[in-house]
């Protein structure tokens, strides 16, 4: 079984695997400093809320390694700037924010005293966060395994893997585990338009995996729950309010819709960095449009007319009401999630520190 | 405004609008044989359940006059084996089978008494059937009318306009007479994978038309009924059955779902000719499975990995029980349908016999 990491670091460089290729090609980017790093974000070579916060981190590496301060208050400003830069590459991913703070906190230990103990601390910091997102997610896949039934079909959105962590993967990692532990029989894939992570990079994935697969038409859910039967759905998150609002791809609220309409659970795995306290509700959560030629073409093909116009929100909100539990590494939320939420967070930060 | 016809018929040839290159460029292809017919429904040179009625009652034309057929008898043994050919070339669309049992009706009139009397008979049936076409949809958008508020705002699925008639559209002519009547606000075009009927044709359509619109993912419409506001849902139909279960293009069912959690009526717009009184319900009626090419590529653009596994649907149904009325040329059926269908059936009926 070949699995493909999202990133590597790799003497001082960070190559990363460019999702924008596969399946087609395996071609790597390597990165040297932070504005590559804010392009690649932007442009998509990385994408997945947990791979996007791992690659801005190391985004800082670069940064303070290309910094020419020779003091540590320099430094720090240059790392503030490179943070603004990074924060500014994808609005609606909170774990972009979180893992830039993250870091950030670290370089400001008044404990570190010259350029080169900041310099280490910052990578440390970035090799923390990369470390740690594998084993968040194989907890958040144990913790859901009492959620699954025995040969359970599954219907995924977007790409929640590999490619989108770090390893292992959020919402396709609870459906790896549960393939582990024998209860997976079929993942039903959505596509998911206009960028097609589910057929391109989730159907590419569970190959490798050996997990059986279909891809289906986003558009298909409800037929494929009404003629076929599904078990349960599993989503991944950008970002999830207090109130367990949560801001997902595009078409995750139509998919949780449908499946409310079937009395089909529907699951969020949200590791606890992607859970943003601060905001009471999703209708808070910025939504990223992006480009108009998403929709207008696929690769170099030409759909619409020219000027055609075209909405392309990249995320939806999916309120909490139709959101059966949320699975974070630290346990499963269950409503009223303004209660459950903060007290995993709590939990979660409390280890952190320990 | 420009508006295309999706056939024509001059001099003894049928001439198709194809729509597989549509918006790029405007072809035609002249079809002078019931094979050239049948393939070009199976290739969806035209598509749309009225428009493929009225080209197989021409493809019956065009077997007529191929015939080599010196008796009346021997034609008609021509004309069922032509029938054969065309009704198999596309499952779902009851409009096909409509069609064409109509012109074979016509042609088993004893009245018909040589093989000239019998081509001519054939020849004006089909134009009956594509001339009452542009009629009974302007009597949909009338009908329809008092059911569309003021500033309407509306999504729509698939195409339905002129290039899935003869002329001016089933759904979409709903939308041009509100148009016409000064009371659509917008529209939001779901793009309609995999074929992009919405985002390649409906667009155009609709620009054509002068009528504002949006083309937006068949997985956007929650958020979009969520966060900008939708007054009502328009679709066509393959096939109605008695009980109101319609069997419509991949995602209408999910958009009705969605729809109904959101409280915004949702709309059939069904030609008598769609409705099949013989099936009890939508779980009779035969899904056609179509290519995985349709959803592995685009064009030329490969998307999946090689050998990737897809399910490609081109229908799904949407139960009556998420329909709020069935706009027909007769007037406007409402629940249970298996009391109004029946009547505005025989209303149609009758005035065609009178």
């Amino acid at each position: 079984m070949t699995t493909y990491a999202s990133l590597e670091w790799r003497d001082g460089v960070l190559r990363m695997l460019d999702q924008r290729y596969i399946p087609h090609r395996i071609e790597y980017l390597d990165l040297r400093d932070q504005h590559e790093v804010a392009e690649a974000i932007r442009e998509m070579v990385v994408r997945g809320a947990p791979a996007i916060g791992a690659t801005a981190a190391y985004g800082l590496v670069l940064a303070a390694q290309r910094s020419s301060a020779h003091d540590v208050a320099a430094l720090r400003r240059d790392l503030m700037e490179a943070a603004e830069l990074l924060r500014a590459a994808r609005p609606t991913a909170v774990n972009l924010g979180w893992a830039v703070e993250r870091v950030l906190d670290r370089a400001t230990d008044p404990k570190l005293e010259d350029v080169d103990a900041l310099r280490a601390a910052v990578l440390q910091e970035a090799q923390a966060i990369a470390e740690e997102d594998e084993q968040t997610n194989r907890q958040m896949g144990l913790h859901a395994l009492p959620l699954i039934p025995q040969e359970a079909r599954f219907i995924h959105h977007c790409n929640t893997g590999s490619l989108a962590t770090v390893a292992y993967g959020t919402a396709l990692g609870i459906i790896r585990t549960a393939h582990e532990h024998g209860k997976a029989k079929h993942v039903f894939v959505d596509e998911t338009r206009p960028r097609f992570q589910g057929s391109r990079l989730t159907a590419w994935e569970l190959e490798q995996l050996g997990i059986p697969y279909t891809i289906i038409m986003d558009s298909a859910s409800g037929h494929v729950m009404r003629t076929l039967g599904v078990d349960l759905c599993v989503v991944g998150c950008d970002r999830v309010a207090r109130n367990g609002d949560t801001a997902n791809k595009i078409g995750t609220y139509n998919l949780a819709v449908v499946a409310r309409a079937h009395n089909v659970p529907f699951y969020v795995a949200a590791p606890t960095s992607t859970i943003d306290l601060t905001m009471s509700n999703g209708n808070l959560i910025v939504i990223e449009e992006r480009p108009a030629r998403e929709v207008t073409h696929v690769g170099d093909e030409h759909i619409t007319m020219d000027g055609a116009r075209v909405a392309n929100p990249a995320f939806d909100i999916t309120p909490a009401a139709f959101i059966t539990a949320i699975v974070t590494e630290m346990g499963i939320a269950y409503p009223p999630y303004d209660e459950s939420l903060p007290r995993l967070v709590a939990l979660a930060e409390e280890r952190r520190t320990r």
